[in-house]
């Protein structure tokens, strides 16, 4: 098994995290996207795409999307469950977990992947072809931000972890969509007291704190 | 268990097939979207985005987004599998799933959405504040549209079903991100005959064709 990896992609980390936390080390080949590596032929027949990360299995499988890739390593290695172990408990953190990916990721990615320069042209991740940015999409974007915050603040309140009463990967993708907002210089307002406490005990983890690089 | 579902909402068409391919029959109550029933007090209080579908477990317990109830679905009655049996078979499954949802259902929710005039000023579901459509999210989503579905016309070039030898989840989210499309009068293009030959087969399926609404 190896991995396909950017450390600064927020995708590639929410993999690096989940790894961490599992305790399971695999080999690692960092693709540059700032250099383009994963346009090169080599890596498109791997991922016709060119996202990552892109996890290649022993017999030559090759899957992409973090969230997949983080079930797979989750079926082989159960412990500690990052998915819940009752259906109930399951439940409760795949539902947590797309809200924090639609509610609080995505609205980020518009706000930053159009207005950044580098994008302005290629406002789609994983299409080459040409799509200008959309600047309406950065104001929603930071708007639909504001609301996710409060979102996770309620949430928080009534739960110490976002899928429930364990670190999960609601948890992961959480942190990663907070992290994610700051590129765009949005960050939890300070009044939010409960995501404050929640995003602290997140640092408090050598998972999260080893994975963030400044962007 | 109870079903809160709307059966023209592409999310909760998603359940209702996944039910009927399982031969499950939980009491479903219908929310109607058009009259605004997602939008009073007694469904709030179940779910504050008031979105369907939503599923609400024996105990109380409520949860929406359609994905995180067809696994908790397929975790209470696991055939047939429709996420997979082995781990590299889920693996595929899960990430062509995303694949359909993200290249194929998003877009087509820009297209139609940013255009549909009782949506003007309330572009994103589950949020009640308002947001105003962006008239060029339509001609991004309909050109994104394009080339989803010369993808998923490859894949089925490669593969009998879109998640790899068995119908699965993903046949069903990428059957209903291709109906979407429709909606924006978008349509599988006639020269793409192994993504024809696929949904052909898909509507020979009486939990598709009976599931159908035209809107």
């Amino acid at each position: 098994m190896k991995l396909y990896h950017f450390p600064r992609a927020p995708h590639a980390r929410k993999v690096n995290i989940f790894l961490a936390e599992k305790g399971v080390v695999i080999p690692r080949i960092e693709i540059n996207l700032a250099k383009k590596e994963n346009l090169e032929p080599e890596y498109l027949v791997r991922n016709s795409r060119g996202l990552v990360p892109l996890l290649e299995m022993d017999d030559g499988t090759c899957i992409d999307e973090s969230l997949a890739i983080c079930r797979y390593i989750e079926t082989l290695f159960p412990a500690p469950a990052l998915f819940g172990t009752s259906p109930r408990e399951k439940a409760l953190i795949d539902s947590w977990e797309r809200r924090m990916e639609f509610d609080g990721y995505l609205p980020g990615m518009d706000a930053f992947r159009n207005t950044a320069k580098h994008f302005a042209n290629y406002a789609i991740p994983g299409i080459r072809e040409e799509f200008v940015a959309i600047p309406e999409l950065v104001e929603r974007g930071r708007r639909r931000l504001d609301i996710f915050f409060r979102l996770l603040d309620a949430r928080l309140g009534e739960s110490e972890y976002v899928g429930g009463g364990q670190f999960s990967m609601a948890d992961i993708t959480a942190v990663v969509a907070v992290d994610s907002a700051g590129r765009s210089q949005k960050f939890l307002p300070r009044e939010l007291k409960n995501a404050h406490r929640w995003y602290t005990a997140m640092y408090e983890r050598e998972s999260v704190s080893s994975t963030y690089i400044k962007t």
